[in-house]
């Protein structure tokens, strides 16, 4: 038996406790009665400590420098190059340090949630600076045996063999093109008719109804995937049973709409990964968050919000609600899907603000995890930052530097996969529309076919084989490019 | 640190592993969609051997061994006593053994739900026969290993410490008694006016709340557990996280109104296990299938069936369905509840001949483990069971000996606690009411609490600290006695 064949039999095994945990995971947010709570941890951390232990044998490190040496076809290289990575973020760090982690993300997530609400940035700040410094620690361990910076070992977590250069060469040019561009877009929507709400209630009932016809007509599976409900909407699971949830507001149908959009989205994905061999194995899985967010977005922001295919679902909404009058007109739809606002709020913001809210984090966090600055000065930073890009000071920290669980949590260098996701995503779907000219026109009759077979053949079924980077390139002839996103902002928006 | 700690944090990390198998499982009968069933499998499957592994770790007998002279309280020592049950039932049988039974249980099933609807008992007895022969290699090294006979080594996978020296001392008087008493019952049946059927149908989503209002009643924590719908009902998940189940028919309410209590008493019983240090240790788990079969039957037959809860819980049905009229009666339908019938079918049988049923198979099984029977003989000799103990013969092997699935999957040893089950049911109620006068009166008014509080003291709290048979002699006075069960049919069959 080669040492190849022994580390795929060591992630077969991980990949069916990663699933398992999947499973687990998503009952907790969407079936778990409360009183479960405790139980369901520690079930969770027994299982995340075995598929830890699996990954981090002491024989992984001869496996893989001997699987190194031996015979390979290209797959199977691109499986060896993931199952180092893996093996590199699982075991790099001592376990002292990594439980030390896990304590100061429970009780600095615990402090923010008390924080928060009461708008004191100053009281989660001995909490925060606790699990920075324990951040930065394990950044310097993953930096040094990745040969990288200490950002980007933080960033491979996420989003492998991202780099901060290549995210600064995309987010400088945008940052430049932001506010100027913002002012134009307000400028356009002020001369357009006022879009008009449709009135609700909209009963969940319908809205589940609504949302389950899309995904059908999208092309998710129901032999391989289910839809429910869980307070932060999320596309979990496993390729071959992805579970994707929303959250219904009775008075906006549209987010919960949407909402099951994107997450079809990422579950689109999911499905159309390598089957087979590789479906257990670390080169077929998902690529990273970057491409996990460009099919998200791809669905929610490129092809749902488009005009063509607005003009097709409004009939379809109509009746879903049995609304009656202009606000159910297609074009009344379709401006209340792209409406812009300056806003504080990251989650509520609209296409052409979002990069703007992401930006800010990024440029921040990476200043942070540099020792660049102190976390003393972030609230000021981050308001300097709003009224930079956005032109908006928030009041106080809650809008501000308190309004997202990332930080504090221990999740640093995630954020910009928001806004690479999302250029990723117009860049796929012009090259979707340039390779089929049928893409678009199709959407206007509810046909998702040839965007999803385009996006099978270019993006899914790769899985990990190739970097974002190469997948990119392939797909649409050069490297993520500012320009495309942008190009794509100014015609919906200016136009 | 002592053995004995280090014993209960393998077990701690064994049930947290079964906790999260019985989510999986639960979750596969209620929520997976179909084409997650291979991923399923393999998820499960990875997680019992991981159990497996741990609870049979190269120094677990020496672990046991020295654990045995440590100083230990008495909760300690049972504990002690149960990790070591469940270590020789996962460690006696060697790997290929283990593996070989496995896929011998699946060929078999496989061969069975042919054979079945071809009433074609020929056509499963190759695999039954292979199968057959390694549950009794099993079974014999099992019975080494315990110092017990072979028959007893496989009834104690599901009745620890059972005997079936003791089964018999309570099955050969009621075998003796039940075929003159079913001839008097359907002769009292006869006297008295037919039953009638309140007429539907009866929509799944009233029953469904009638069968949540029945279980908040007897006491059922909706925060520690949830009821939802599938093929076979059963209570799965954990103590603090028990999830029953039930199935509609909207022809007939009251298969899943008694389904659904059937299962709250199996809940009640998880609810009210050790909760604390012995939560996940083997002397904290219900006692085995005898107890909790118990528990099941003594919620559904002797609480329920009353005509004290019936009476009570008539005008609940009626508004439950707004139904009106004669078939709607208290006494109309305490009368519908306790019908009996001689049938074929075990899993249809009411309460007076269901011990017929059960007796029947356990003697097959016995001499066929036991080797004093063949199994090409099994169709004719359980016809012969039939015809002497209920008087009818099937006409065909679907309604005999390929009904059930137990022997096809390889549950060899499992049948008679049924009828423990029932018997325990009896003789705990009739305890509970000598030492509560309230106990039945309660049940008039809805109210369990009496009930309940008796259980929780004399039985679910003691968890696997006894044996069954210690239990039901501390609990009733004497141990498990048919005559108690005799009474309690002739009370309410012949009265």
């Amino acid at each position: 038996m080669t040492a190849y064949s022994r580390l795929e039999a060591v992630f077969r095994k991980s990949a069916a406790i990663g699933d398992a945990l999947g499973v687990l995971q998503w009952d907790m947010a969407t079936m778990m009665p409360d009183g479960g709570a405790e139980g369901r941890a520690e079930q969770m951390a027994t299982l995340k400590g075995i598929a830890h232990e699996t990954v981090t044998a002491p024989d992984m490190a001869d496996l893989l420098a001997q699987a190194e040496g031996e015979t390979l076809d290209g797959w199977e290289r691109a499986n060896l190059r993931e199952m180092r990575r893996e093996w590199v973020h699982a075991a790099a760090v001592p376990g002292d340090l990594v439980d030390a982690l896990a304590r100061a993300e429970s009780a600095c997530e615990m402090a923010w949630r008390e924080a928060r609400p009461a708008a004191d940035f100053k009281r989660v700040l001995p909490a925060l600076s606790d699990l920075l410094g324990l951040v930065r620690q394990v950044g310097a361990i993953k930096a040094e045996k990745l040969g990288v910076g200490i950002y980007d070992a933080l960033l491979d977590q996420y989003e492998p063999e991202g780099r901060s250069a290549e995210i600064d060469a995309v987010f400088d040019p945008l940052e430049a093109f932001l506010p100027g561009f913002i002012e134009e877009a307000l400028a356009a929507q002020a001369r357009r008719p006022a879009s008009v709400a449709p009135s609700g209630p909209f009963p969940t009932g319908q809205q589940k109804a609504l949302g389950l016809k899309l995904m059908e007509m999208a092309g998710f599976d129901f032999h391989h995937g289910r839809l429910d409900v869980s307070r932060h909407p999320f596309c979990g699971g496993s390729p071959e049973d992805t579970r994707i949830t929303t959250r219904y507001n009775e008075d906006d149908f549209a987010s919960a709409m949407m909402g099951v959009l994107h997450e079809t989205g990422h579950a689109l994905y999911e499905f159309g990964l390598p089957k087979g061999r590789w479906r257990s194995q670390p080169v077929g899985r998902a690529r990273g968050m970057v491409v996990h967010e460009s099919q998200s977005l791809l669905m929610e922001m490129q092809a749902c919000r488009s005009r063509e295919f607005m003009t097709f679902a409004a009939p379809l909404i109509r009746d879903a609600f049995g609304g009656q009058g202009a606000a159910w007109e297609a074009d009344n739809l379709y401006r209340r899907g792209i409406r812009v606002e300056r806003g504080f709020i990251r989650v509520e913001a609209d296409e052409c603000t979002y990069p703007a809210h992401v930006i800010i984090r990024y440029r921040l966090e990476k200043a942070l995890i540099e020792g660049r600055m102190e976390l003393a000065d972030l609230p000021g930073a981050w308001n300097e930052g709003y009224k930079r890009l956005l032109g908006i000071t928030p009041p106080d920290d809650r809008l501000g530097c308190l309004q997202d669980i990332h930080w504090y949590g221990g999740s640093w260098g995630y954020f910009p996969t928001y806004t690479l996701g999302a250029m990723t995503a117009a860049q796929l779907f012009a090259a979707a529309q340039a390779a089929d000219a049928e893409v678009l026109p199709a959407m206007g009759k509810g046909d998702f076919k040839p965007l999803l077979a385009w996006l099978r053949a270019n993006v899914h079924g790769h899985g990990s084989s190739l970097s974002t980077r190469d997948l990119v390139t392939r797909a649409t002839g050069r490297p993520l490019d500012p320009a495309v996103f942008e190009a794509h902002l100014r015609r919906r928006y200016l136009d």
